[in-house]
Order: structure tokens, then sequence, then C-alpha cells
């Protein structure tokens, strides 16, 4: 689908900002490498002015697109194995084996709930940068095998625990290089996203792919309906939720537990300079796919979710949200994008309401300007229980 | 063309003892993406019993990978512009002003020698990590507008000037990010490299493209014998010289001053865990080309020189060596390749020989099995002069 001219100069507005990185010489290289970034804008950037039908094929498109940039192995991956179980007040935990890669073992959790929930709904859930499927499942940090008693209350960030709670069989799946796939607890992420970024493939793919292979587990299950399944992720996790969600068209719904970005602007506005005259990039390799950002960016992918139910439970810039749920509209789901802000931001005067964000900030003055309160930033169950609940309704 | 079957095991000995990284859990995804790595060797690694015919027809695709690799512009760039000169004793210092990109002005120096060799040699120059084009051309390190006398002395590391003194017109051109083309004089070669990461592109595709754009310069020039011109290369300015050696034909000659390295094998064995129990990647984003290690690594792209001549100054291993050698015997230049090993391992029975490196070590332990000197990294006039003078006047 051709981008509108009117759109293309839009998303062109914030790069111009970002054109005057404050003080830099016209003739660094960092200049010019802006600018290839600025003169290769998302080739598939949702086009605000696109009807329907176009919408339809746009999704198609971004579905395609993803699949490219993944990488996933053509080959099916080993069957899974079970390997042990317990049982916690109200559900059981599994742990299962599954084999992404040959040779390449990753345990993962089933918490099956006592009760199940007559909509026989299920979840797979992704953690955060650092975190555990343990930590999801509401167990010990790194107690993988299960033999230490959990908290009798369930921890905020348990996210799968939580989902457990209300009768829905939740997978918990680790991040690669976290928990038992570390080096022996050392959270390796950077020296193994360069092995895979050498190899032509990513991080994200290869999460991604460790999450397609529970994902399917979870679908061969007799105890789910194989329709009725959402992806959760949170921070990091939001990642390989957000590939699954365009390649997997039976994904049925999703949780987005982090603030909305558009993770190209960002890189072209974070560049102030710190004290050792650095302007550093605003993360590291393990985000880095090679012409991800010059294909779409997170808001896209999220408007290509349109109709599937979505949660953001972190708020962002009124503009993508706005986006967002125009794209949700289109689809014939007005009500489908559920956008909540921080509890800082959520009244609509305290945020701020920029269309584009200008140049030369550091960290903090991005997350201000993005509405963003990282002091805040965890598993908003007080937000997504309600909204499970509700969608859950609507399926009975 | 297909690799034998002997070479594919032979180049698989080292990434077997790679597979034992000390300590490293079975589960670990770091083993998992080594073995990625393993199972996907150099695809146009030099085949060492291939025929002279094969080796023809091989060089051809390597420098069709390398095209592709590099993925120069297709726009031609702008022309160069004359800017200014200085007279030094011996020759004179040109300034110019060239544009590998719209917008993106890299001046170039030239120097040209009152007295030019009867060969009409020239050579192109590019310098270490973080050096200038000002270093090369034996100027004060950051005295762009060249207002300050250098030396009266030709200081070591001056390659251009040394080439300049022999009569050969020495074109000196920075690395992306260095010195003029610095966010000022912070040298930010790796926020610049992700952004070129991000756009599909890498740091050294720019960097041989700004070398490219000076190659064209040069041979512009009506001082000079296109055909005898020489690319120069010191550390981390060896690798753009490899790419335009294998992507330009007409160029003659190289100085290749650094040890002669298998990168990828490097990757795999230094994993020795760091007291936080890191094993960090070797090197950073500005030497990551996503599938140049699984296309070729270094030794194959010099083998792929044959039959023009090449020094390499800073030695390395004897099987690297001993394999460059018979590709260019083969090509009809049994000395073609002249190999120079660093001071302390100039004896044999002081070198290591090893077909393998072993796996588990740390950057001391590879550089002693490598016959590395690392304090003793510079630009050997000591050895090039001495080769470059025997090679003009072959060619008188």
């Amino acid at each position: 689908m051709k981008r509108s001219l009117i759109w293309l100069c839009a998303a062109m507005l914030p790069l111009c900002a970002a054109a005057q990185t404050p003080g830099l010489g016209k003739r660094a290289t960092r200049h010019a490498v802006e600018r290839l970034m600025m003169d290769n804008p998302p080739r598939l950037g949702l086009d605000t002015a696109a009807t329907p039908e176009q919408l339809a094929e746009w999704r198609d498109s971004m579905a395609a697109a993803m699949r490219t940039l993944m990488r996933h192995p053509a080959a099916e991956a080993a069957a899974p194995v079970f390997e042990s179980k317990v049982s916690r007040p109200g559900y059981t935990v599994e742990r299962w084996l599954t084999y992404p890669l040959p040779g390449y073992e990753v345990p993962v959790l089933v918490l099956v709930p006592d009760r199940p929930h007559p909509t026989r709904a299920s979840v797979i859930c992704m953690p955060g940068f650092g975190q555990t499927k343990e930590l999801l499942a509401g167990e010990p940090y790194s107690c993988y095998d299960l033999s230490a008693q959990p908290d009798s209350v369930t921890p905020r960030g348990a996210m799968a625990r939580h989902f457990a709670e209300m009768g829905l069989v939740a997978v918990a799946v680790d991040s690669p290089c976290c928990g038992e796939l570390s080096d022996n607890g050392y959270f390796d992420y950077l020296a193994s996203s360069r092995f895979l970024l050498e190899t032509g493939w990513s991080y994200l793919g290869l999460s991604s792919w460790q999450a397609k292979v529970a994902l399917d587990m979870l679908r061969n299950r007799a105890d789910i309906d194989r329709n009725r399944i959402i992806a959760a992720g949170f921070s990091l996790g939001t990642e390989p939720m957000m590939a699954l969600g365009l390649m997997e068209p039976d994904i049925r719904a999703f949780v987005y537990n982090d603030f909305m970005c558009r993770t190209r602007e960002r890189a072209l506005v974070l560049n102030a300079a710190r004290d050792n005259g650095a302007r550093p990039y605003p993360n590291t390799d393990e985000h880095l796919i090679p012409c991800f950002l010059t294909t779409f960016d997170f808001p896209d992918i999220v408007a290509a979710f349109a109709p599937r139910p979505v949660i953001m439970t972190e708020g962002g810039m009124d503009r993508d949200f706005d986006m967002i749920r125009a794209a949700y509209a289109k689809a014939g789901a007005p009500d489908g994008a559920t956008c909540i802000h921080y509890a800082k931001y959520a009244d609509p005067a305290d945020r701020q309401r920029l269309d584009t964000v200008p140049s030369g900030l550091d960290m903090d003055g991005f997350f201000r300007l993005a509405n963003v309160d990282p002091p805040n930033h965890y598993f908003k169950a007080e937000h997504v229980l309600p909204w499970l609940r509700d969608l859950l309704e609507s399926w009975e």
C-alpha cells in the first residue's frame, strides 16, 4: 500500500527536528547516519487516510514483513516433553521442555487452573528485561525445580499466576539468556545478540521463535480453546508478543504492558550529549533487528492487531493512542483498543500532547514528554484483570 | 563453488573446541547461538583443494558477495571539490571535499610528491581505530586546516607521508566518526554504527564507501597511473581496504597492517568468563556486518586478492599465512604474499603453530596463541617501505 503524501510529511516532522541535533557539526558522520534514518521512514507505517479495505491489505503486508524480519526456522521444533508438576493453591504448575532449535532445550511453565474458566481461554506470557518465567508464575525468582514454596500472596508482577487465578491456562516463557537460559546466572543478552546478528538473525527473532514454540504447545492442549489464546508481554516481553501478534492471526487478544513508543523517533531525539560528549543509542543490541525500523514501528504494529482486543497499560503519547484507536475504529472495533495512561498522567491536563518530539533530549526529558513514569513501570494487574474479566464475559 | 568436504571438516574443528565453552550450562542460550555460528561456517571459505580455475571462479563469487554485503549506494557521489593546499618539504598536501552521501561532506587529504615516482604509482590509506587522516599525513592529529607545522621527522604512523616521500601520490581518508567526522571530537562509532545497522547498512559499508569515493577521486587524477593504485590500511583501516580489494579488481597491491585473524573463530574461543560472569564478544558494533562471517573471513578475503601483491606486517597464525600463500601459488604468484611476523615471533621456534585455537581464552591468552604482540601494534614502515621499493622496481 502506498503511503499518502500527507502522512509521509507528518512522519517526517519529528525527523526534521531530530536533524537539528544540538551542537552536532555538519560534517559529523552521525549527522549523515541520522539523515539516512530520516530518509528511510517505515515503508509500512500506518496510513491514517487508508480505507478499511486498504487497511485489511496493509495488515497482510505487515504480517508478511514481520515473518521476513523474524526469520523463524523452517524446520518444526521437536515435540515438547512433560517434565514435572507441583500443586499450588487453586492451580497446578507444570514444567515442560521445549526444543526451539536442535540441542536447545527451553523449559516452560504451564499454570493449569483447578477451575478452568468456561471460555477455556488461555494466555502466553513473556517477562521483562532480566526477569524469569518463575517470576511470572509467582514462584521464587530462580527456583527452577519449583521446590520452594511461593508467597501466599500473588506478587504484583506474577502475570501468569494472576491469569491462572482467573481460570486461564497460562504459559510462562523465558526470554533468551534469562533465568535457566542464562550463562550461570549472568544475563548474557549482549554477546548472544551479537552472535545472532552475525548469522543474520536477532535476539527478537529467537525470542519470538521461543514464544512461538511454546504457543504451539499451548495450542495443542486439549484443555484450551485454541481460538481464545491471549498474548501478554511485559516490557522487553512486549516485543516477541508484538511479533507473534502480526504473524499469528489466531491470537485473539493482547496485553501490552509498556508505554507505547515510536522507537525510531526516540532514537533520533534522544541525542543530548553527556559529559564525555557521547550521545548513546537509547537501547542495546537485544533490540536491534536490521531493517525493522525502516519497515514499521511499535504503534503501527499494534494498530495492525485491529480488530483484536488489546490493552495498553502504561500510556505514552496521545498522538499514538489516537492513531491506534482510529485503526481499530476502521476495523469495526471502536472499543477494541484500551489505552491507559500512567496514574501520574491519567488526567489529560497533566499530559504533554505533542505531535512531534523535539530533539536534544536525555532519557528523563524524553520520558517527561512521552508521559512516562519510569518508577511505576510494573505489571498493571489493576487494569489488566478487569479488562480481561470483561473480555471473557464477552466471549461467554 | 562447492566447498570440499575435507575443508569443511577442517573448518569445523576449531568450532567443536569452541562448543565446549568452559562451564557453560547446556541450556544457556549462548550455547545455542554459538552452535548456530558453528553450523553456518563461511559459505565462501577458501577450498584449499580447489584448482586454479575453480579459484578464479571463487574470486568472482567473493567479489560479488562483498558487493552485496557492503551495499554501496547506487547513486554516484557528487564530484569532489578542491579546497586548499599547503607546501611541505618534498610534497604538497591538498585538501579535497568529497560527498559520499547527499549532504555528507568528507574532507580528504592528498599528498602530492614534488618528484613523482616514474611509475606514477599512488596509494589510498585508511587509519586505525580513532586515528585521523591528519595523523596518516604526518600533520598534527586534529589540525584540520593544516595551519600548524608538522614534525620535521616523519612520525612512525604517518603512512601517507612515508609513501609521498617515496614519490607516490597518497590519499588519506578518515574512518567514519573520526577526526573531522567525529561528534565534536567524540569518536561516535557505536551510536553511528547502530543507526547504520538499523537501516540495514553497516559501519564497514559506509567506511568502504567513503574510501571508494576517495579512490574514484584518485583514479581521475591526471598525475597517476590508475592501474598502479595501492590500498593500505592500518588496524581498523584494513577492513575497508579488504572490502575494496575484493570489489575493485584494478587495485594493484595491498598493505595489510594488522595481524591476520579468523575473526569468527576468535569470537567462538574468546569465552573465558570475567569476574562478573560476562563472556563479552571480542569487538563492538563497528565490526558487525550481518552475514559477513557466514560468507567469508579475513584470511579468505586476502587469499582472494591473489595474484595481486600483498604485504601482511603483523603476523598471526602460520596456518593462515600458509593458506594465503598456497592460494597465491595457485594463482601463479608464489611470492605475491609477503608474510611478516611480529619481531617477538619472527623466529618460528617462538611461535605457536596451531591448526585450531582452543576454547576458554581471554584476550591475552588468545593473542599469545595467535602470535600477536599488542604493545607493538603500529604501522610497520620498516617492512612496508622496502617491500614497496621492490614492488615499484618491478613495475618500472
